[in-house]
């Protein structure tokens, strides 16, 4: 359970104390406001701070297009238009802050997304706590066979015993000797910015993490995919789900747009107006290679 | 005067109806929100939105250095020492949004700090108002002659007189011929996106501009700066009054570190000890440029 | 004609001299170095430099995949895998940096592509050329009837008379009165950073524009495209020209992905489902828009 | 030693077919392209590409102050001269890309840099190789005890050796067992994405990295510094040791004004004017904290 009970007790306190503000509020991510959704075995996500809701997208829009957007009647309309338009910068006047626990082997991958704040627990400083994620058996599953990057079946019981012993195993000898490393007792103790690097990457790390409504849609469409390492994706489900409660009209849109569309090429569009012609295509008269092809058809067979 | 009598109903409606946050909150901040603050004849910089205050600079900084910052005994030591460190990450976690109206040619410069979100109204989707700005006589400086870039003494009452009155007289011909070309009275009506090419530069436009503060601090530094151009100086003295009272602490570290600060050269170093030490060092004798020699002269003479 | 005799004697000089290099080399790039391909009545874009080739982008690949990537048995193949699935970090391997002449209206609409490196020409340090753009009647068109950012029809040729005869009697007189109020002839001289903001938006400036493969794919999908502006979009085409010669097989795979492909939401999704299993389907029973439907059916009538 | 005979054949081959170009070309840096200069125990930096030297700098300087610039006689004065002002866009003309193999723990300081294009060795897709940082005696330091981030003394040879057996034990086991979980000897065999995080932060990676020469000489700055960590200061004197063959002009205006340079602040400028005006300043009277002052002293003194 990633929350001790200071946690707890702090962020109730900080949830205590409603103060006014004049700004735009969003009732839906007052709710998640320092709560943290528990993620994985020790981590989680909080929300620290939002800006903005549904009403600050229309408005910036409405700056920019002025009178040109009388036409479009209602807010969901001209988000939707938006969303369909690639209209980027009206969403990136919305901004949220979070606070995520998150193993290191993620968190390498998360800052990737490179248009964001982030102020990361420096174990230069400070010492890292012993928490390391442990998959749960549901999620000890082999090397993909159809895809190099990715994973195949869950591994048998007995497989899988063999792993978790040797990550927990692993995990608490590096610790203890990192442990061993620093310590001052009858000895100088290694310096924190070197002892760090006998840690596995499994270990958990923290930071802040602030990023504009824009950016958050692509990251959540990369990492909430079905493709992305399930590690990450619970993270970004997580996110989402605070996310549709934040701006609930911008969330519908990415998921009508982003989430469940599909990019066709131009080959592909050949392809399906031959088909609603009453043509039969297959993958040799497609002009698509035979993976693009296998790709083609998981939407379209 | 900038604001119509609707605008000013509107921004007190905005301001009559405080709703409760679990956010931060800097009450120095909602003071200014919404507010219009009036910049040259037609301009103006708002506050719409703003998150984070000087306590969330801290939080931040001590996510990041965890128990290595606990020997900082106070938030303004802890803001001080970053700033002195140029520790960015931190006051990238405040953010702010502002709505402001300004001439095309400041906003030509202005748009060259890129690391900000922008949605400007646009001249193909709308009619721009009549609006020009149209300097005081003050401001009607002739090109300095020590300077390439700059302006040196103020002009003449009689060539000022026949400047403002080119300045308005062109600026009104090309109005009325932007409004007679886009006029479907009797014609067609050139497409909005030509006709707003007739525009001269000192045409306003609006936008709003979302940055965070260490970006914002940046730009204030160059555009608050005394070598600015005295248009986009207005701009950033604007903001900054805002700035001051969002963020007390961050900003008067900001003014000591920044804005009073200098920065010398390797060379300026050495210069500056062998004065301290009691030696009478000329140009000749410093390794300087005469250009950088009297850039260091006018803080050390 | 943009260029004058002494610029294509500097150009036919820079390309006089070949050096060699241990660099990657673009025989189809080095073709265009240097030359001005023109744009407009007075623009042109012009490459000054690039880094990397088609197999830039495929070592960079097989750097963050490693043996992973030796199933795909060709470049041209990886490649397109690359854009198929948005894996855009080895585009940005490749970097190109143009030369561009371009009317000031063009320039603040490009500018707002804010991942690149832009050095302008300075109306603060210099006086700009007499150089106004003054469209072709054939681009003379009126507002869209059924877009409020678009054109529609051409205008008449009385109408389109008038309006040239407006737009060049405008930029005259707005370049006499610049000239005349920087003048130092039996007056002060108005500073240049003052007298600029007396120039219709039509004048033209220039920049270097330095930016990556990835980031120029971008900026190309959205002003290539023929919902762009025209006057931005012949800059994007004579780009797109010479990047169809510096990585062909990267170019061709945006063609067939990007320029030419569409995103389907998932409600469009689900329309040509049931069109594809026989069902005639309307926009009243599509859960789309009427707008939605109507781009709908440009692609899919 | 980091490379092997096939690596080095890899670098002779590729170093042996000069092409000719028409694009700038640097001497001092071709004599780099693709050599390994090694860091650390298995590290090394590459480049592998460049774009642009100090003649590109100064060509786009002049571009944006035209004819501005004339009175600035000569390339390094106007070089200087930009670094000084803090002009970034000229030298954000420059790129350079790197081909570095670094530790974990390393590449998740320098991943900081957000500016930069990145494309790392991926650990989904394939197998790290056993390679581990393992540092010289000479570098195994105490925790420092007048600063919470940093090195105190040299461990003592009985405490250095334990730390040591401790650190190739640990490499030695986990990658062991890196590579049982991943077998498929008899059993499934464990995704890569999963067995990865087991590995410690001393495993060694690898990227391309790509940036412009301003936010390298940023990146320089902080990493090349004294209070950088040792392990990220060397590749970042490895690096400068290549710009330097680069681009000497920006080489030398950047270690005069930045690595060489200090920034005060208006307390420390007002200090300063006390003493050179003959007045003895103490910590008590300098307006200044202790912390403050004590840094101002390592200068000053």
């Amino acid at each position: 359970m990633p929350l001790t009970p200071d946690q707890i007790a702090e962020i109730e306190a900080a949830r205590a104390t409603p103060r006014p503000t004049l700004r735009a509020v969003s009732e839906g991510m007052e709710a998640h406001l320092y709560r943290a959704h528990e993620v994985l075995d020790h981590g989680f996500i909080r929300v620290i701070d939002y800006m903005g809701d549904d009403a600050a997208i229309v408005q910036a829009a409405r700056v920019s297009y002025g009178a040109g957007t009388k036409h479009v009647q209602n807010d969901d309309g001209l988000i939707r238009y938006l969303m369909r338009h690639w209209h980027s910068t009206p969403f990136e006047m919305c901004e949220v802050k979070l606070h995520v626990k998150l193993p290191v082997f993620v968190a390498r991958q998360w800052i990737r997304h490179r248009t964001a704040n982030v102020n990361e627990y420096s174990a230069r400083y400070s010492i890292l706590d012993r928490e390391f994620y442990i998959p749960e058996p549901a999620q000890l599953a082999a090397q993909s066979v159809v895809n190099n990057q990715g994973r195949g079946e869950v591994l048998t019981g007995a497989e899988s015993a063999r792993v978790l012993e040797i990550l927990k195993r692993d995990a608490a000898q590096c610790y203890d000797d990192y442990e061993a490393m620093l310590s001052q007792d009858g000895q100088q103790g290694l310096a924190r910015e070197l002892a760090r690097m006998n840690l596995p990457m499994n270990i958990y790390t923290q930071w802040y993490w602030k990023t504009d409504l824009h950016n958050l849609f692509h990251f959540l469409r990369l990492r909430a995919d079905t493709h992305a390492q399930y590690e990450i994706r619970v993270y970004a489900e997580a996110i989402a789900a605070t996310v549709r409660d934040w701006v609930p009209l911008a969330f519908a849109a990415f998921e009508d747009y982003r989430m469940g569309g599909v990019t066709l090429s131009a080959k592909a569009i050949a392809v399906l107006k031959r088909r609603l012609a009453g043509e039969t295509v297959g993958q040799e008269d497609s002009g698509m290679s035979k993976g693009e092809w296998r790709e083609f058809m998981e939407v379209w067979a």
